[in-house]
This record gives C-alpha cells, sequence and structure tokens, in this order.
C-alpha cells in the first residue's frame, strides 16, 4: 500500500476482526456484509487476492471496495455507509424463508452506525427471528473523530473502561453466552450481574430491544474467535461491540489517523512520497474562496458531513469554529439544518460529494427548493471520481436537481470561475448548486478574459467565435479545457468551430438554445450522465423554444453503465468525454453534413 | 371536514397541544415547526383561517398543510415525516446567530421521530446553545400503528403508566424545572429522584444526551399551558414527552382511527358518504393483481413503509401476514431490506409512493441497481395527487430511477395493463420500476386487444395507426387515455393520427426512435416533469441513434413550477396534460408544418 496508496488506517485497525471473523464463519456460504467497505483489504488477502495488491484500485487491479466480480467471498459492491444492516436484515429473512441456516454477520462503523439509515435499519431489526451477528467496530473515528451524541455516548463508555474491564465483559460474555435453553434477555441480565457495573453502552440498545454485547477488545484475536464462536450459535440478532484502534500497528498511521484514513503513496517512516508539482485542486481553490468570501460576509457559514478535508473546509474550521457544523455521515440531516439556517437569513454552503448528496434528494427538494430557500450546494466529486469506482461517481447531480423549480445550478471551468459562482451564488436568493470534479483546476489563460466576467444567471459565454463555422461546442464545467484543445486542434486541419462555456445548466441560456434553431451542428460535453444532464437540458430547452431541432447534434457524457475503478483520466477516455472525441465527433458530423446537404436535412 | 374530508383523527388528537402551545408562545415571532404538517388544522383556526375551512384541500381553499404563503405564522410548506427536528437545529442556530431570541418548537410524531432523518437531528441536536423545545407527539400510531423497535419501547412505556403517574411527572418536572441556576443535568435528577420511578422513556434519549421530560397528558390544557411556560425558559434543547389520542373527543374516529386519518367527506355518525360508483384505483388493482400473483409465487414478499393501507397491500397483508413487511416511515432501510431479500433468491416488491421513494434514491442507486438486483418498485401516486398538493406530487421518479443503468421503467396504461406489468417485472431479472397515479383506472376497451398483449422489455404498442398521417402521439403510463381522446377528436376533423403507448421509458422503444428520424411530428405526453421525463428519454434516445431529429416535437408533462392542491384533474389541465391540449397541440403542429413545408424544414 505505500505504493498505490488507499484506505490504510482502516484496514489496519480490523485485522484481527476480520481473521477471527474468518476463523469461525465460512464466507464462502455465512454472508460477511461490510458498511461503507473501504475497511475488506484484510478480507481480501485471505480470499485469493494477495497477489493483486499491487494493483489495488488501479485499472487492470483490485477495488478498493468489495466486489462480488472478484470473489464469490464478497456480496455487494458498496462505498456509501449505514446500509449494511439493513441488507443484513433483508438477506436473513430472505435466507429464513428459504429454508437456508447460513450466518450473517454484517461489520459497520461507529461512523456509519448513526446514519439514518443505520438507525431505521436497527428500529427493524426485530424483523428478524433468527441469526444476525451486527458487529460494531468502534475505533471513535470516521475520517475526523466522530461527531454527534452518539459518539459521545461511546466516547462516555470509551473512556470509563479498562483494559482489565473489556477482559472481564470477554470473560463473562462467554461464561453465560452458550448455556443452552436460556432465553437471551436472561442471558443478559446474568452477564451485567456478574460484572463489576452495568454495561454502560447497552443502553441506547436495550432502548431498542437489540440484545447488546460489549464492549470488547477488538485486537485480542483468542477472545474474538471465541466469541463469534458463542454467538453464531444465537437463533436471534445480536450486536458485539469491539473497540479497535485505527491504523493499528504501523505507527505513522496510529499517529495520523486522518492522514491515513485513505493516502496517497508514502514511504515506511510514513512520509508521503511527493507527488510532481500540481496544480491546486478545485477542492482546495473551494475552501480558499469560501474563506475570503466569509471574511467579508458574516452571514456564509458551512456544513459538511463528515468530511470536512476532503471538502477542503479544514482552513475555514479553522478560522471560523463557530460557523462551521460537521453533522457526521447525515447528508439528509445536514441538509435540512441547512434549510434552518436560511430561513433564519444567514448563507449556509453544504459541502457534500455528488454521490453522498443522493442522500439528500428529498431534503432538497421539501426544505430547500419547495420553500426557495438560499441555500448554496458545492457538489464536490462531482463527475467520475477514478480510484474510488462506481460507487463514487458523482454523475447523477444535474438531473436530480435540475427537475426541481428554484433550483439553479452552475459548473465552473476553472478555478477563477469557481470563484465567481461562488461569489455569484452569495448575492442569489435562490438555491443554487456549484459542481466541480475531483481533479487539480486546468490553466487556461486562453479562455481570459471572457470567462472572468462574473457570473449572470443563465448566461453562458462564448469563449471562441468559429468563422462561418457549421459546429459549436457547448461545454459544461471543467470539460471546458477539452472542447477548447478540441477546438485547436480542428483548426489546425481548417475547421473552426465557435466553444461556449455554458456555465449554467439551469436554467439554459436562450442563447444556447438558438443555436440548435440555427442549424448549426451542436456537441454538448459534460462529465455526467447523458441522461437526464446538461446536454439533455439544452434538447429539452430547444424543443420547448423551437418546436424541435434544426441541425445534428451529439452529446458526450457518461453513457448508460457503470464505470470500474480508474485513473479518472482515463475513465473520462472510456466514457468518450475528452478533446479527443470531441474533435473525432466534429469530424464525423461535417462529413455526414457534407454528404447530406446539413442542416436542412441531416438523417 | 365532514364536507371536505381531510386529515382528521390526527387533527383531533393535538387540539389541547395546539392551543397550549399558542397560548404560551407567540407565534408570530415564535417558530412552529410541524412534521409532516397535516395535523395543524387547529392551529390555522385559531390564525385566522377558521372561515376558510370549507374550502379545505379545494382548488381556491386553504392547503391541508402548513404553508407560508397562507399565513405569517406558517414557517414551511412540509408533508414528509421526520425532519421539523433537524430544520429546527438549524433555524435556533441560525436566530442564535443572528442574536435573537425567538422561542422555537418543533412538533414531532411518534411515528415521524423513528424516521431516519429524526434520529439524524437528535444525533445532532447538541450543536444548539440555545432553546429549542421538541414536542413528541405520541398517539402510538402512524396511519397503521407504528412499527419498529422504538414504538415498542414507548408502547411498553405506555403500558406502564397510569393516568396518575401522568400528573405525578406533570407535577414534579413543574416543581423542579423553574429553579434558577441549576443545570439541567441536576434538575432531571432531582425530577428522577422524586418520582416513584425512574422516568422509563428516558433511556432512549439519555444515551443520546438529550434533556427528556415526560410522559405527560396532552389533552390536559391547563397542565400542558404550565410546562410550556416552564419550559420556554430553558436556554438548551429539550424533548417533552406527550400522550393524545388520535380521533380525540370524535368516537368514530377514536374507534377507527386508520380510516379516519385522512378521510373523504362522512355523516356525523361516522358513515362515509357514499361518493357516486367509481371504477377501482390503480392502488387497488395493483393490491389485487399482487395477491394473485404471490399465490402462485411464494417467491413473492411486499414491503412498505408506513403505507400499508395507501399502496394496497392490506388483502396481501392478511392473507400473507409473515411474507409482509411494514418497517415504518423508512423508505431508505425499506430498500436496502428488499435488496437483501432479492439477493436471497426471492422476489420483494417495494410499494411506495413516488413522493416518498425520493428518499430512496441512494439506496435503489447502490444496493440495487449497483448490484443489478431483481426488486420491483411498485411507485403509486406516480403523477400529480390532487389535494395533498406540492408535497405530495410524484413527479420525479422517472427522471431520477432512469439515470441509473440495469433500472427497467415501465407504466401501464389501465387495470388490464397494471397486471400484465406486474407478470412481466416478476419475470425479470434486474430492477424494475412500475409507475402509476392516484387515480380510477379509465375504461379502455377501444384499445384492446392491442394493450392486452403480454409486456416485452423495451416494446411499444400502437394504438392505432393513423393512414397517411404526419403525426404520432405517444403516451406514457395512464394519460393514453387522454391520447386515444384526444385521436379521436382529431378524427372527427378529418385529423388521422397514430397513437402509441410507450409502455417502457428505460429502455425507450427503437420504433418510437425511428418515429424522430422519419420526420413524422410527435407529440409525447406523461405524468412527470419535463425535466428528465418520458419525452426527455426518447429526445435523448434519437439524437443518440440518429444523431438529430427531423421532425417536429412537442412534449406535454409537468412544467418547471410548483403545482397547489386542487383537484386532478384540475391540475393535469393546468399542466397541459389532457386530450384537449394534445389536440390543440396537434393542430397548432401541422399549421405549423403546412406553413413551412414540414417535416423537410419545420422551425
Amino acid at each position: 500500500m505505500s505504493k498505490t496508496g488507499g484506505h490504510l488506517a482502516s484496514n489496519l485497525g480490523v485485522v484481527e476482526l476480520t481473521l477471527a471473523l474468518h476463523y469461525v464463519f465460512d464466507f464462502k456460504k455465512d454472508k460477511l456484509l461490510w458498511d461503507v467497505g473501504h475497511q475488506c483489504y484484510t478480507h481480501k488477502i485471505i480470499t485469493g487476492r494477495k497477489s493483486s495488491f499491487d494493483r489495488l484500485r488501479c485499472s487492470d487491479g483490485i477495488s478498493g471496495f468489495p466486489d462480488p466480480s472478484e470473489s464469490e467471498y464478497d456480496e455487494f459492491l458498496v462505498g456509501h455507509a449505514g446500509t449494511s444492516i439493513a441488507t443484513a436484515i433483508g438477506l436473513a429473512m430472505g435466507q429464513g424463508r428459504r429454508g437456508k441456516d447460513d450466518r450473517i454477520v454484517a461489520l459497520v462503523g461507529d461512523a456509519s452506525i448513526v446514519n439514518g439509515v443505520s438507525f431505521e435499519a436497527l428500529n427493524n431489526l426485530h424483523l428478524v427471528k433468527r441469526q444476525l451477528l451486527v458487529v460494531l467496530n468502534d475505533n471513535s473515528m470516521a475520517i475526523d473523530p466522530t461527531q454527534g451524541a452518539v459518539a459521545k455516548y461511546f466516547s462516555r463508555v470509551r473512556l470509563s473502561q479498562t483494559y482489565e474491564d473489556l477482559r472481564r465483559t470477554t470473560n463473562n460474555i462467554l461464561e453465560h453466552l452458550p448455556v443452552i435453553g436460556k432465553g437471551v434477555e436472561e442471558v443478559i441480565e446474568r452477564i451485567k450481574k456478574s460484572l463489576r457495573m452495568a454495561l454502560p453502552a447497552s443502553q441506547l440498545f436495550e432502548s431498542l430491544n437489540i440484545p447488546y454485547f460489549g464492549p470488547v477488545d477488538g485486537h485480542d484475536i483468542n477472545s474474538l474467535i471465541k466469541l463469534f464462536r458463542a454467538l453464531s450459535h444465537q437463533e436471534h440478532p445480536a450486536i458485539l461491540h469491539v473497540y479497535t484502534g485505527k491504523g493499528k500497528g504501523f505507527s505513522p498511521a496510529e499517529q495520523d489517523r486522518r492522514r491515513f484514513h485513505s493516502t496517497g503513496p508514502f514511504r515506511m517512516n510514513g512520509d508521503a512520497v511527493k507527488s510532481e508539482l500540481q496544480r491546486p485542486s478545485f477542492t482546495e481553490v473551494f475552501g480558499e474562496s469560501l474563506l475570503e468570501l466569509a471574511e467579508k460576509d458574516e452571514r456564509i457559514v458551512a456544513i459538511t458531513s463528515a468530511m470536512c478535508d476532503g471538502t477542503g473546509l479544514v482552513g475555514f474550521r479553522k478560522k471560523f469554529p463557530d460557523r462551521f457544523y460537521d453533522v457526521g455521515i447525515a447528508e439528509s440531516a445536514a441538509v435540512d439544518i441547512a434549510a434552518g439556517l436560511a430561513k433564519a437569513g444567514l448563507k449556509p454552503v453544504v459541502a457534500i460529494y455528488s454521490t453522498f448528496l443522493q442522500r439528500s434528494f428529498d431534503q432538497i427538494f421539501q426544505e430547500v427548493a419547495l420553500q426557495n430557500l438560499p441555500v448554496i450546494f458545492c457538489v464536490d466529486r462531482a463527475g467520475v471520481v477514478g480510484a474510488d469506482g462506481p460507487t463514487h461517481h458523482g454523475i447523477m447531480d444535474i438531473g436530480f436537481l435540475r427537475m426541481m423549480p428554484n433550483m439553479v445550478l452552475t459548473a465552473p471551468a476553472d478555478a477563477v470561475e469557481l470563484k465567481l459562482a461562488l461569489e455569484f451564488a452569495v448575492g442569489e436568493n435562490s438555491p443554487i448548486v456549484i459542481r466541480y470534479p475531483k481533479d487539480c483546476v486546468p490553466e487556461q489563460k486562453h479562455v481570459r478574459p471572457a470567462c472572468s466576467q462574473p457570473f449572470e444567471l443563465g448566461r453562458s459565454i462564448v469563449v471562441k467565435r468559429g468563422k462561418d463555422c457549421q459546429i459549436a461546442i457547448v461545454s459544461y464545467g471543467s470539460v471546458l479545457k477539452e472542447a477548447f484543445e478540441a477546438a485547436r486542434r480542428l483548426a489546425k486541419d481548417g475547421i473552426s468551430v465557435d466553444v461556449i462555456n455554458a456555465r449554467f445548466a439551469a436554467p439554459v441560456d436562450e442563447n444556447i438554445v438558438a443555436l440548435l434553431g440555427e442549424g448549426k451542428g451542436v456537441i454538448t460535453v459534460e462529465d455526467h450522465r447523458l441522461a437526464c444532464g446538461f446536454g439533455s437540458a439544452v434538447l429539452e430547452s430547444a424543443t420547448a423554444a423551437l418546436g424541435g431541432i434544426k441541425g445534428p447534434i451529439r452529446m458526450l457524457g457518461v453513457p448508460r453503465r457503470f464505470f470500474r475503478h480508474d485513473l479518472r483520466d482515463s475513465q473520462l477516455m472510456e466514457a468518450g468525454i475528452n478533446a479527443d472525441k470531441i474533435a473525432t465527433t466534429a469530424r464525423e458530423m461535417l462529413k455526414a453534413c457534407e454528404a447530406i446537404g446539413c442542416p436542412r436535412d441531416f438523417a
């Protein structure tokens, strides 16, 4: 992993836990469900994928998440948090109905268990009338220390426990659990009585009537094996609470658990391998720009969902701790809290990755769009995301957000525009979305000064006006650099094209719509699914305004299939979203037009 | 309400609670946030809207939900559950930052508080460092009795409490609470000590470190006033747990709380006013068809989210209690549970209203579409919904679902087709969506036998083939009856058109795509937003296949604005989704074509 990078710290924390689970259960038959899934490396190593680790998260290598296409030991390809308990409930009920006696284990972290979906599942655990073991892997961390009341509660419990307490709890569970013919309530009562104090962390789960055991030491492999053996025979759902240490065994990771949550290549002394000098990321530019704006406008507050670092808000949190809210893995509540803040007259900026914002769809609809509240959504990781793969691509946000009245959708092409978009957003009185990719900002001096103009609602920028040209390339967001590069290459062959930076997907600029009535060939380019995306919005707007589309049109974007982990650039190439493909498309379009006398009759 | 119908039982339960809140707080300045919001009638009556109640939920009358456009006493227009606590947190923090001392009250039911968003909010309540009162209105009912572990826990508490206990708790809170200079923890300790037993329902909230008071009698208006006075002075968040009885004071509603949750017109003895004989609803046809299929195929199981009655599953639950799962207001977990069931080899049918399925977007993406599991989504209330208004229209499902690979989207035109669609779905090995509206099934003998053919993946039905005609009407779902009626009227004027029943929105039939290459005028009709809807899918498919669109095209659907409560037919008329509009559109299209020599040059 020092060469490939990956989710190091979480995986080091669950080595003993994973080995003990595999020692007791037979996961060819039994089912192991991972929550989030990025902590499955040990599991992969011992299920036949050890030799593939030099290509972890690389194009031809294995995924960083469980993946049924890799191994029969993997059940679900997952990367979003909080889903394992609910899935396990369904699986347990289903296996029960089909007369199977497979054991089912869901492994969930303390950061995931506070997610709303986890809670909804815990509230429904009673539906299961057979074995189902939930292992709560409590390392007191999400990427940052876990937030919220449940985390505080776990942490109070943790602080009150000595290592000796953990051993005593383990022994007590083992002593009482295998007793045959005892109801689980009675067993738990007996365990409690024999302990120095009541099981302190059981309160929450007791109120939900869920048999709770623990906390125990998650690095004591011998005890874990005994505990899993005992618990695998229970014919009812149960929770085992284990303590683990993120980064365990590798001291640089133990000391900087945040950095090693998801790391790039590093030296064995912990130093990062310096990558060649790169331009800043969109994330960094967002963080800096927001900080600048917040210094001038004290209405600005920021909300994130366990992703302070990932969304570039570390500087903001440091500078304005009382204007920064991390709500934990709770994207739905994050948006409702933002709606309340906006209602009170503030300017909340919600920074959530595109793929996780899918969790907030209904709240954005009801609490924000329907009330027309000026919440600013800064949607990072919009587009394909590279090594994290299919669970993490942010390629549906334009679609689900542009269906809502009042929502303004915008995407900056580079660093200058990201700042301009933010300034524009702060000045608006409607909800507004700013999307940008997991990428460095491009160097785009050639688009200045056109793209240095302030954002105006629904106004695009003509970056390059072709000469008597038949084709316009209309790009949305950071793919402008590809559109411009395509135009440069086409110009070398004497083909002149317009290049337009759309800036807005809702509303679509009338000037873009007009192009489709002129009979000019139009190529739309976006880093989003073709279905419901920017190109689709252009088609709809043109149809509504003109009653049809006069010229030929091609849409470039992510086609209707899932894209595996790979380099982001490779994924863009595979999807056909780059200068090459744009230029080829333009040439084909011209050829077709010449053959049939375009624009009057192009088909 | 006996004349207009509405949410009677829930409103009768909160009369005293509402009056006491208004007596103590000044909601012109203070903020009252309703959860779900259908229990706001008393509030509306005493805030100037008493005389409007004869037009409750009618076109020119007041909404059945809080609505800021009606009154400054209403904060948020809401109808989906579980959002009030999170919104209140944001509002409280925002008002705090702006130096306002308004009191904030969130009123949430026991069915709403188990929703994942509520839990995420409770987990973040500690963010608020000032007054915020959550009133937990516990009537032990959603529409059906509340489901899940929390409900059972509340119910254990409820059963253990006598009326005398409630009074004692009230007096103890009042005795201890106003003490100035005491920390809230100490106050709670004192209250607990002076009670016969520990506050039994406090366990759940204590583990979350939330100051909890109660349970108290929610119909004892004098005590409530005193309690609210005392609690309004607390400078920290707190929960007051009150018991109320749904339907209180009107014995027919007390006795049949489910029927009177949301009732049509009724007589004062409780009898329903018989509406004129109508055809069965899509909902009823779904329920019966599923029951028939389930008798033949024991893999079929059904999952709903607190909407057994509303989704037509009462018969199924009665016949197959062990194959029916009601997970409470937990749409996200419902879908993950279904994914688990499908993984185990069953055929789960998830029956959720379109508007509430927005809560499941991310789970449908990750646990169902990405794994390609054969979950069947029966999406009721798809389209505009009439009296429930803007929070409840189901007009975004096509858009958010068709972005996902593997998803098959279908919509039956009538009862025969709904049954055929279900049969088709059970035979498929992919996730599939069947959408249908809140409406009676149309009588459509004229579309037989064409529309009696079994569903074939991505295959549309030509219902009527025009003679040398220039126009095709392509309809998706139940609006076929409007398309057919438009064709009938046009035929009277000697205008012949094709009528096509699309059946599928994903994949779009190649034959429909081909129409757009022929230069024929096409009118798409759907009961969904124009953005990202069926027509949009047709445009995208045609562009991808043909490189452009040859003929004129018009799309009829719900435009980009919110539609108020009204009759469903009026909303369809307002949106321009009916036979009139289709016929007019066809005539305009022909006129434009004649003027400019269509199809070669139509713009």
